[in-house]
């Protein structure tokens, strides 16, 4: 099943649930705007790319169940606010919403933004395979990825960036391995990483974001591959930890790559320009409902970082791949 | 409270259970030896420093609790085994077993035994008030301080390492705030160092393990201090994690040191001959009773990890602070 789809049956968006998993497989219908925001929000649906395909499905709810012209627009509004960081979602709710506009009538208005959600669907699928495609050139037979958070077919439509670059190779006969950091505070890579590669029976370790150095030094890494929420005109903004993956790669000898669509690329801004979300310190004092630290405790819990590019070996696209030095993409 | 002590009236080791902190704070009593080794295996006690009492004590208990001196050698055997990384734990057996040994009774052996344990008690005390002097020195009115793990009073029987360093700092005058890095897979950083510094009134942030690297980058912290689990011949065996810290420190050009006492060091050995101890998958695919990763992931879980000298600015001990290159210590 794809990640998130535009139902037709339910005219709803259909999502699969990704906080309950790898414990339920749940699937979720949004039949409105606010409904599908909250989703966003609470990261049932997550991950750049998802989100873009997010944002014009939501455009297309907003059609749907806004009553005036400002209700629209504020749903507009609240569906930009609903995550910061990534542009992917930025991206996807303006593509949906320029459709939007050339139609005269609400009905109209809802099927132009529907089919350039569903365009943006298949895009995302196009897009992901030929990422794979690109990527999967730089692995050889036998190598062991490290990756982080989950940039899989769970942060997509369906394929993957990062996981992508993997499930390309793997389909091309080479033995790939992967280990997962777990990827605190959220688990995206314990929760959502480990799970899709064991469907897919690709051997995979979990680690503590805290052992990536340790598995390099003892050479049982060999490349790092990780998605984007943003690529900045100085480098790449992703799932907090990813700077520090890098550097270690650095320090190790192992090349560290990029894996994300070009509707990931903002190359107006610099990172100090970006927003960097910051979430909840519930989400570091409590490991589900387990509680992990003093509920009164000062919390950072910046949800993203930045890596420039001097630290990354290649940026794989669905346009090529491109090597540092990153003069102009 | 010590975190670790003998206590008169039962007869029996008594402790503060490290695993209900910071929701309950309970006091455990070790009648038995085998109660103290399983204790000392679900980390209810942990710390280098405290493990050497530990140690000591279960040689109390051994003698105590044992009916042949076949029972008792299986016993410390026992003992020595409950966890293999830390060095002190061994220095503690070692001290209380040769003084249990001169004496002819069973009688006589556990009170020479007890007499031992409780001078290895006041030294530990003593030793981290004299490396909270000497440390203390490196530390500058206004400095924020990383630290990983629990170097603290919880990891000793009082006052602590790395957090004694701040503790003696700040009782001098000093305003030292602290960041402290979760230390996954089993959180004592969330868990027992913030609760240690917030009754101390001495203010922590919490992060996870991931976030050091941005807060390095971001300025917000100017010196990392840790203790460490051994220190061999070419570098330092300490919590997972640590490693990491250490490189992202020489990254940001920020002093990393090291607080241990003497006790700690090991220059027989090198790190490749020391047992890193791995532990259960479960640690990582369960936080608390909440499942954060599929059932039957594969894991790698060490315990600790190795840094070598290089990486480490100065380290502390209750005999001064020695600085690299370490030519001799």
């Amino acid at each position: 099943m794809r990640t998130i789809d535009w139902d037709e049956d339910s005219a709803a968006v259909r999502l699969i649930d990704q906080t309950r998993l790898p414990i339920d497989y749940e699937v979720l219908y949004c039949e409105r705007v606010d409904e599908l925001i909250a989703a966003i929000k609470e990261l049932k649906v997550r991950g750049a790319p998802a989100l873009g395909v997010a944002g014009a499905l939501g455009v297309v709810l907003a059609c749907k169940t806004a009553t005036s012209k400002d209700e629209f627009e504020r749903s507009i509004e609240q569906l930009k606010k609903s995550r910061p960081t990534a542009v992917n979602l930025f991206y996807g709710i303006e593509r949906a919403y320029r459709a939007a506009k050339r139609g005269a009538t609400r009905d109209e208005r809802e099927r132009l933004a529907l089919a350039e959600a569903k365009k943006l669907i298949e895009e995302d699928i196009t897009v992901n395979r030929r990422i794979g495609d690109y990527g999967s050139e730089l692995l050889e037979d036998g190598d062991v990825v490290l990756t982080h958070c989950n940039a899989g077919r769970l942060a997509c439509v369906d394929w993957g960036t990062a996981l992508g670059v993997i499930r390309t190779a793997v389909l091309r006969g080479k033995h790939i391995e992967v280990i997962a950091c777990e990827t605190r505070p959220l688990n995206q890579g314990s929760r959502l990483t480990t799970w899709e590669l064991m469907q897919d029976k690709i051997p995979v370790t979990l680690i503590t974001d805290s052992m990536s150095a340790v598995v390099m030094r003892a050479g049982m890494v060999n490349r790092v591959i990780v998605g984007a929420d943003r690529i900045v005109k100085d480098g790449v903004i992703n799932k907090i930890g990813t700077y520090m993956h890098a550097i270690l790669a650095r320090e190790h000898g192992i090349p560290f790559y990029v894996a994300a669509p070009t509707s990931s690329f903002d190359l107006e801004h610099s990172c100090e320009e970006i927003e960097i979300e910051e979430r909840s310190p519930r989400e570091i004092i409590y490991c589900g409902n387990t509680q992990i630290a003093p509920a009164n405790v000062r919390v950072y819990n910046p949800a993203f970082d930045f890596t420039p590019f001097e630290l990354i070996e290649a940026i794989i696209t669905e346009k090529g791949i491109f090597r540092r030095p990153f003069k102009r993409i």
